[in-house]
């Protein structure tokens, strides 16, 4: 019946290219909308353009700071300015950020190495990401790519960029996640868990 | 960090009160609207707001219709006048259509009667849907809400209305869905299919 209703299927297909509105939840994000107030939806919208127009990445870290303000991060005198933490995208740093358990600055690199969807090195911030280990300030990366393939790769590639530098490069530890039991637990995890133990 | 960024995290609020956005997928969404550009955006808005503008709900059934345009399915020549499927969104309309197993009347009630969250039978479109099976057309009312405890309580609602007129009531079966196993089904389930059986 989509196709007799032109402006429903429009809306339908605009949304879909929302990421994670799967196929039923998008008629329920759908009618959200429709049954939002026209000042409501106004609003909705204001908040997306606004966002778009305030918000720029940060030329040293590529994390999002305000038009105007500084860098959260790279201005704030209460970090660690010899210790980056590389991460795939900006919202990984929010997770590491709620741990509360780190002081260090950051670097987003936009991504991961995949040649299968024909992302390259060059398209990453990693050249900028080599230039900031070489200011002499930074005396280590922490490597926290995603534990993908592609993830890996890059955390590989980085590796290899800034082999011989006098820079200490370390990655993510890997085992067993907590409160994970061992027989709910995938082969590979339980592998690692096992191969990279430490003292008790 | 996001208290420090007034406008990334105004975003994320206002995001947050769209459906089915949880909060990981939260930040993946507000990634997805960063990275578009302002006309892509000005696009996405301007569909919102024209949906807003050119849907209007039918006053017979209470399905979708474009402004200016007649109900798809109340002014259809096609299909059955004298059977009414009742259901609780237009969503399942969409649902039931895909089928291609149904070619009569729908009645979108406009949801469920729920005490716990103060929706009333007075809250839905139940008035209409009476008058609409007294006006002598109607032979037959579908139940077809959900198979929830408001659901249930809906349709009895219903039911118990229309008792005495002359107007078949039926609802939906209930049983065993096409590809599963007695072994992962839940007890209640079983139980239904057990209890209404049919003749092979």
């Amino acid at each position: 019946m989509l196709h007799e209703l032109p402006t429903l299927s429009h809306l339908l297909k605009v949304l879909q290219q929302v990421p994670y509105l799967a196929s039923k939840n998008l008629y329920r994000v759908a009618a959200h909308f429709l049954e939002m107030e026209p000042q409501q939806i106004a609003q909705f919208c204001a908040t997306l353009e606004s966002a778009k127009k305030k918000l720029k990445k940060c030329d040293v870290c590529f994390y999002w700071q305000e038009v105007g303000a500084t860098c959260v991060f790279c201005s704030s005198a209460q970090r660690d300015q010899t210790i980056v933490c590389v991460v795939e995208t900006w919202q990984e740093i929010l997770a590491i950020e709620t741990t509360r358990g780190y002081v260090g600055m950051y670097h987003v690199l936009g991504g991961s190495v995949s040649p299968l969807e024909g992302i390259g090195p060059e398209d990453l911030t990693i050249d900028s990401l080599i230039a900031r280990a070489e200011n002499g300030v930074v005396k280590e990366l922490i490597l926290a790519t995603n534990q993908t393939p592609e993830g890996e790769a890059t955390a590989t590639y980085i590796a290899r960029k800034l082999k011989g530098k006098s820079i200490a490069i370390s990655c993510l530890a890997r085992g067993l996640p907590v409160g994970s039991s061992l027989e709910g637990m995938d082969r590979l995890t339980v592998f690692k868990a096992l191969s990279e133990r430490r003292p008790f």
